[in-house]
């Protein structure tokens, strides 16, 4: 069958929600008004460890506007988050193990009576000293965080090769300790739910998510119903990127209405959200780097110990991805990596864009240019020599399918950024300034990893005037994953975009599409819609023969109209559709796809490895004053690779908004913890980039579509913006300063100290 | 694969929604309260005719909390009915032609601002005489009912055989002419509907209705928006019985939504239901039947004038199954029958459960009796011999295929009221009490009809817990589809009834399944949950075959445990549930089925013929007072055939409900209509017997699975229980009496005048 393209795909598209996001029209949790609604709120605990001797709540209960108190003796089902992170309480049991573990919940008439019952909870604690040092806690008799449990929750080492042999007959060996910073997604609308008790004893839940289905499974166990009484929607979300990947306050909400049998509303407030969620993983890197005389790698051995917080949640995953991306797109052969999580009682951690990769590519890209300096390499000229290739064996084991566009988004790069004569411009502006010039090149897996289950359903029907509704549970967080999945369906069905309508993922209308994460939605939603079409595409197709008389694989559809060999005819799709329910045809299909990994690709040691990979190159143009170690950054030119555009609005969007937020993780966001508290748990003081304080982002784009796994040849493209920012920058002060930093975020004072040794 | 019955179809269950229904938790339109929401009022013609000069709503536009006055020209899109009623207009243009023409719609704060929004409205009429009397509508010069259409909407005579020969060679010929009433629906709730905007500019309405996907086109198509931008749910619905199956007040609902952009609510009360919404027709019969000696049947000849009121709605179809069932279950040879459907300014006609059948089995049962009467047979002796078999062919062209429950019916109705033996009873229980039995046997057609598009759509999904969401757009309004849909899918799947959930009928939820109407959804929907059940069930025994490596025809699935060779193990569903939710396996599925005519059936002459019957048989035993003409029912037998039964509390409720209404039709209710103005439009003059006015109904089902065309072998039952009620009585007065009664209701007004006679 034909599919001509109709120019939807590849074209600027505005999301569905465009016009109501910007009128206000668009609502978020907080915007839920139902009838009859209360108030919930959370206790957390004062001390990041104490043993809770007794809750009292009588007095809270007492007080009149107050319809719920709850604690962890009420929860009729599993008192745990479950999934990632079992060993987590909802609501902490006989003791509480971070600033962000909430012992009490209420739910009442408005915020004030809330909080008037919270405050008139009794908690008595036994104040325990707690574990805030991850080598401390890995000391063989440190006190169990979690008793029970290993506060090493993760030891392991991946090998490959001899990194022994081969770093003995190199001839350099750089070798550096990095550290990284607890970092917030500080999302624009902060964690919320809102839950309501249904007819026939069912619960319906509104949930700011990345997983909807997820959420479904873990309010159904909290409240000890099946997953069939339980509907969770996502109205619209403010953001996530991976922050509201696990559960937050969905099962608080549902177990409060649940009690109260009213519908109520619970939303952190900016303050508690950046006191209780999960933070990007500081991890502590001794990295060892060697390499010959050329600059080519011959070993990579590293050692990465994350701070995961008290709780499980995604550390295990993190610091696995941490350890598989830890060689870079480099064909390294000798590769040894150990990665820890250790349990302490400071923030709890887990999912945020790049999940491990930020903190590896700012290891590999530090220790590459530090090579290419003490070689006398340049720093394009050594990633080339490395680079991988289609083809390539990576150390875990993968075979790369799609690496073309490595060395093609370092050309590129160097390209536009007129790289070789780079040093023509002014290093030194002023007295006070020097400029300098630093590159990042990285790959990230899209999708979940071989082995983990990665598939997505959707439904869709078209109408028998040509319209087109689309189900799909895939969260959209902003990332603009309902206008790819709609201009999809226009595609295919030869409609507008406008004549698809997509609603907001919800459990009860649409089939698991799996978590918003891991760049997998474009690609597996993506898929299942094009196959869903593709059922009604033929039905149209078919009933078009029988009218024209002429075969269907000449025929196609484009623009609302039937296409003969490519040229439109009076035939509308309208008709088709008409005709269509007029005889009984279904129109109306349902579309499942999974990554699919290829049967004769070798068996990988490495654990739930990529197969999909995003390439990116970023190069970054920086001012370092030398007076106050304020580092600027004037240019930052992204290359990226996002096998075919579906939406280049949204491909671009992500570029951006990841470039920001990685001039943020590499300049000045970093939360301030000491001995488990967060000392700057605002948005005053957590320093995120404004619009002003970014430079002009150049974006370039490469389209390799025979290499996407996704639709049309698209592949994930969300989190690799974010990942080389930091180390570009790193590398620009580098070529600025001659100073080579190795902590994040490398803020004024920091980037002085580095000038004062 | 092995399909071991576990019980659950054929065992009494009760409704998904009983305790909720009975608490009061139930949530109808009524009962539906959004935050700013406005109560609608529509404005109805004074007048059955009149042609309308000017509408000016300016005054009522000004008032305070006044939010939309629209009248036609505010119609955004098209000002119709559409589908059966095109030439209804949502509201009126140039003229009213019935009592329930709606000239203008308002929404105000609340329902006093809104009634007096309705009396500022002056609309100034030129009032014209009415045409009331069908046989005068059909004189040539007559005026239009409707302006350029005929007023004979339907005329159509469908012959078969050579009446007039056999008429010549009769023993004997009864001719009569009969009359029937308008009857009126009846529902507990009326009509009503809400309707909000939503995000993107698409609406949503909750609508107490049978056909949830028409009513998504009609209120698109009135809107001026893509179906896909408009969403149809039905709530909680108390009873239709027809009379919601085309649209009501849905249209004019979201018309004021949209005009005035906030959620409003529209809900008739029951004055205004009556004299607005469709009736049952009346027609006039004028029926010739002649038979030989022995009694056999050799013509039927009718003539029936249905009253249409004034625009199309079902006419043309319920006067086309009033000819198609004229024949009743019998052996008729030669039949010529004139259907004849006029418009008036009467009262609108529409759909009624039995939709033509209970008119044509009144004329077709008192027929038979006054011949076996006149030739002195017994009435059970003059059906039997007359009646179908299997594998007759009816005089429409039909061969059944399923009529072994026809003889069945009338031979087990005979032995249950030792129907032989009757006269030993007292026949004059006191000096002016009669006493008498009378019996009535009929068809009615299960399904749609050949020709007609009778599909629907149902999506199903299991959960890792093992339960169970099931999604069908089939409207449930208290006949109990959503009850066989649940049962028919945990049988299936090996889980309890309350393992599946199963959502109120929602277009955004799930495929068209076509109205809820002519018998067809448990056939319909039914066979496509089993549809969709085998494909889960099919992954589910796929894995268990994997688990225990015995081959997956030897599995089944029962009490939510997995069976090898019929015998329980301890391998749960839920297990293997969670197993397919571990490894990907889809465990949703859609299914999809269509009511199938049997190819190698020969060509039938009759348009939109059925092909699937419903049979049965009831006997009443009434006494009749002789001085004040009152009859009672002392005593109703009715014996049903279900093919199968799935839900035996959902067929025998429907039979003592149907029942009920035909003793209501047989013997009280009438709509009085006096120059296109009903009378007694409340339910204190249009009398509904009450329970006390019933006698005991004793309720026998026959079973021929193998005969159903629904899953497992159901087949409809809903509408054949009114049928043979009324025929059945009047023959009873008939044996008490021996008058012979042509009209109904048989009140004690006309059974007096009989006995006068």
């Amino acid at each position: 069958m034909s599919a001509p393209e109709t120019g939807i795909v590849g074209r600027w598209t505005s999301s569905p929600g465009a016009t109501d996001i910007v009128t206000g029209r668009a609502r978020y949790c907080p915007d839920i008004q139902l009838p009859g609604m209360l108030t919930g709120k959370l206790l957390y605990s004062p001390h990041p460890r104490a043993r809770i001797r007794d809750i009292n709540v009588s007095e809270a209960q007492q007080m009149p506007g107050v319809h719920a108190v709850i604690t962890h003796a009420d929860i009729p089902g599993e008192n745990s988050y479950l999934y990632a992170s079992p060993d987590q309480p909802i609501l902490a049991i006989d003791e509480v193990r971070f600033q962000g573990d909430a012992v009490a919940a209420v739910a009442a008439v408005d915020e004030d009576t809330a909080l008037a019952a919270l405050r008139a909870i009794k908690v008595d604690y036994e104040v325990l000293e707690g574990i805030f040092d991850p080598l401390e806690a890995m000391q063989a008799d440190a006190d169990q965080v979690v008793t029970g449990e290993e506060n090493v929750m993760l030891g392991m080492t991946f090998r490959s090769g001899d990194v022994a042999s081969a770093m003995a007959s190199a001839d350099v060996i750089i070798e550096n300790t990095y550290r990284t910073q607890w970092a917030e997604h500080a999302f624009l609308e902060t964690e919320g739910s809102v839950a309501r008790m249904e007819e026939g004893g069912g619960i319906t839940v509104w949930s700011s998510c990345q997983a909807p289905h997820r959420d479904r499974m873990q309010v159904a166990r909290a409240l000890g119903l099946p997953e069939s009484s339980v509907r969770v929607i996502t109205p619209y979300i403010g953001g996530a990127f991976g922050g509201k990947d696990e559960a937050h306050v969905q099962m608080h909400a549902a177990l409060l209405a649940f009690t109260a049998q009213r519908p109520v509303k619970l939303i952190r407030g900016r303050r508690e959200s950046m006191l209780t969620h999960v933070k990007r993983h500081p991890i502590m890197v001794e990295c060892t780097t060697a390499a010959d005389s050329s600059g080519l790698i011959l070993a990579v051995k590293a050692r990465a110990i994350g701070d995961a917080g008290p709780y499980t949640n995604a550390s295990h995953e993190v610091m696995n991805k941490f350890g598989e991306f830890i060689g870079g797109p480099y064909k390294v052969q000798n590769l040894e990596v150990e990665k820890i999580a250790v349990r302490t009682n400071n923030p709890i951690c887990g999912a945020f864009r790049g999940f491990g990769a930020p903190q590896a590519a700012f290891v590999y890209e530090c220790q590459m240019d530090e090579i290419a300096r003490k070689l006398g390499l340049d720093p394009l000229e050594i990633r080339l020599r490395n680079g991988v290739d289609t083809g390539t064996q990576l150390c875990t084991g993968v075979v790369v399918r799609d690496g073309d566009a490595m060395k093609a988004s370092l050309r590129k790069a160097a390209q536009v950024t007129n790289w070789k004569n780079r040093d023509q411009m002014n290093k030194r502006p002023a007295p006070h300034l020097r400029r300098g010039w630093g590159m990042a090149t990285i790959l990230k897996g899209a999708g979940m990893g071989r082995g983990l289950a990665d598939h997505a359903g959707v439904l869709l029907e078209m109408h028998r005037d040509g319209s087109v509704l689309l189900n799909s549970a895939a969260a959209d967080m902003g990332q603009g994953i309902t206008t790819v999945l709609v201009q999809l369906a226009a595609e295919r069905l030869g409609v507008k975009v406008s004549d698809v309508r997509i609603n907001r993922a919800d459990t009860d209308r649409a089939p698991d599409a799996g978590a918003s994460c891991a760049s997998r939605q474009a690609m597996v939603s993506g898929n299942a819609v094009l196959l869903a079409a593709d059922d009604i595409r033929k039905t149209l197709l078919t009933l078009a023969a029988m009218k024209t008389k002429v075969e269907s694989d000449r025929l196609g559809l484009r623009d609302g109209r039937l296409l003969i060999d490519g040229e439109p005819t009076d035939l509308t799709v309208q008709l088709l559709a008409e005709r269509a329910s007029n005889w009984g045809y279904p129109l109306q299909a349902q579309g499942r796809a999974h990554l699919e990994y290829p049967s004769d690709a070798p068996r990988v040691p490495y654990r739930y490895s990529s197969e999909i990979f995003q390439f990116c190159t970023q190069v970054a143009q920086v001012l370092v004053d030398i007076e106050t170690g304020q580092v600027s950054v004037e240019r930052l030119v992204a290359v990226h690779d996002a096998g075919k555009m579906i939406n280049p609005g949204g491909v671009y969007g992500q570029i951006e908004g990841g470039v920001a937020q990685g001039i943020g993780y590499a300049l000045s966001e970093e939360l301030v913890v000491e001995k488990g508290h967060t000392m700057n748990p605002s948005l005053e003081n957590y320093v995120i980039p404004m619009a002003l304080d970014l430079p002009e982002i150049e974006m370039h784009v490469l389209e390799f579509p025979q290499d996407g796994a996704g639709p049309m040849g698209a592949k994930g493209v969300a989190e690799a913006p974010i990942i080389p920012t930091a180390p570009a920058i790193r590398n620009a002060i580098l070529d600025a300063t001659g100073k080579t930093l190795h902590q994040l975020p490398m803020n004024a004072e920091r980037v002085l100290k580095a000038l004062q040794d």
